[in-house]
């Protein structure tokens, strides 16, 4: 499993994305365990969070407040591991056996099955307000745009339009399809653009479509690994989806409709980066980052097996 | 049930403080439930807040605030309704199956018998996050204000020492009592007067002994009712104490040492009230508060109970 987006960046983009992420998550894990906090909870709390899968979300935020001319490194990481933090938030509570009943993930024994359940529902809500507590940590340089951070990301969570709302879709009689597919998974992806962008004092609209682009994207990538990857290799239970009779893409289109649709996304993902002084670079990292979400070896051999049964490919 | 605070307000207290609250909670739900909120999580939502308990928490904000010289009133109400969404979020999760298995809540069905786990559960996620988007919307005036209120509202819910945490202490195998006590009911309050203070902009720091003591004394009673009272009386299940083996001051003290427990600890409260205007009328809120959470008559059957039998009385 690869494991860091941007593995290789082009010249004049920072090597330290990762670097600073697992950096500014270490730093506020030790403000927040204190001698009084209850070390169980601390310790689910940290199995949620380390290793980390891609750091996808923190990553993009960090790339766009580059782009847009960071002046707040401490503020602009806050927002980033906030994303994070309520990311892995997510994944904690959406394994539990309410929902996914996972035993996997990220390759390590799921939080509910390490610490048992009552642990795992404390371990999401505290991870949620652990996000704004690093915000609140990191805001009084700039209040007016923590101001704005803290609707950005709290919207990418919550309802009406976050993947809080995303997830309860499943719960719905009548599931609007898109709304489903837009909330579970692109919210974040727009507060992490967006996010980049407020946490340098600037606009964030301009970078709304490429978070929102990117998501679907990453929401596709992840229907057509679901399909074609083994458990040991996803580092979580494979076929979810089809077991949970969830929306796919890849149920929908076929695999090979599937990769066609990705490609598209992350062509349109290019063409949304905005006007900004790296733009040739973010639109490189951008492209990197399609070929580490499925790998030219699975395009392959979709294409091989489109070209075996020329019909569409039942997933 | 008696379901407001401050029910007969003094001379010079206004009237409308629950008005002040519902309406509030109204308006946000109202921005919060757009055409594309998924309908069920919304019901769910609303079925956790609405009808309420005795708003507590929000009337000690919004009459702190008042005391400190109010005057960003949209800002109060932000805090004092965040918090109150953050009880509520509290409430849902720890009524569900891996906690208190409950079947009532504040006289009736629990968010996860009347809409499934799956939806419960998401439901204390958007509440946490809702409260976050209540703050965000009302910041915009006053953003250094904002910034100290995430932090306080936030330390009175996540680790190490707030809500979330105290609930965490009982998945530990060896619980530090006080801790679990002040951090489990003791945090929200006190972030309830500290946030009233930085609402009016105002140092809070004057105002965490009451919020402290209010809040133990709040637990106390809690721990009497639990044993004196039916489920119907309460409108959630009794016993719940001695049925999970929780630390409980009527089982440590008696009823009769509970009681007077109580009693030192709202004289005290009354005493920390720290010099300002109004502070005749807040030591009398205090006083009425006092009866309403341990009646006169409540008072009487324990001090006649202790009599009759003038050992311990063992709950």
């Amino acid at each position: 499993m690869v494991r860091a987006m941007f593995v290789t960046p082009p010249a004049g983009v920072p090597m330290s994305m990762l670097t600073r992420i697992e950096a500014a998550l270490e730093h506020h894990f030790t403000l927040t365990n204190t001698h009084s906090a209850p070390p169980r909870l601390m310790a689910a709390m940290r199995h949620a969070v380390f290793p980390g899968g891609a750091r996808i979300r923190p990553q993009l935020c960090l790339a766009v407040a580059k782009a847009c001319g960071e002046d707040d490194a401490a503020l602009t990481d806050a927002a980033a591991i906030a994303i994070e933090l309520m990311h892995c938030a997510s994944l904690v509570h959406d394994d539990m056996p309410c929902f996914d009943d996972a035993d996997i993930r990220r390759g390590q024994v799921t939080v509910h099955k390490q610490f048992g359940e009552p642990l795992a529902l404390l371990t999401g809500d505290a991870l949620i307000v652990m996000a704004y507590q690093v915000l609140a940590r990191s805001g009084r340089q700039h209040p007016a745009r923590l101001v704005e951070l803290l609707g950005t990301i709290s919207d990418g969570v919550g309802a009406p339009d976050g993947i809080v709302a995303g997830q309860a879709w499943e719960c719905e009689t009548r599931v609007e399809l898109s709304q489903y597919q837009r909330a579970k998974t692109g919210a974040l992806f727009v507060a992490a653009t967006m996010a980049g962008a407020q946490s340098a004092g600037v606009d964030p609209s301009p970078w709304r479509a490429l978070g929102d682009t990117l998501g679907e994207a990453y929401q596709v990538a992840d229907d057509i690994r679901d399909v074609m990857l083994q458990d040991h290799q996803l580092g979580k239970p494979a076929g979810q989806d089809a077991t949970h009779g969830r929306p796919s893409a890849a149920a929908d289109l076929g695999l090979k409709g599937a990769l066609d649709y990705f490609n598209q996304l992350m062509a349109n993902a290019v063409d949304a980066v905005p006007a900004c002084e790296s733009r040739a670079a973010m639109r490189h990292l951008v492209m990197k980052e399609s070929e580490r979400l499925v790998p030219p070896s699975a395009c392959e051999l979709i294409a091989q097996q489109a070209n075996a049964a020329p019909q569409r490919v039942s997933a």
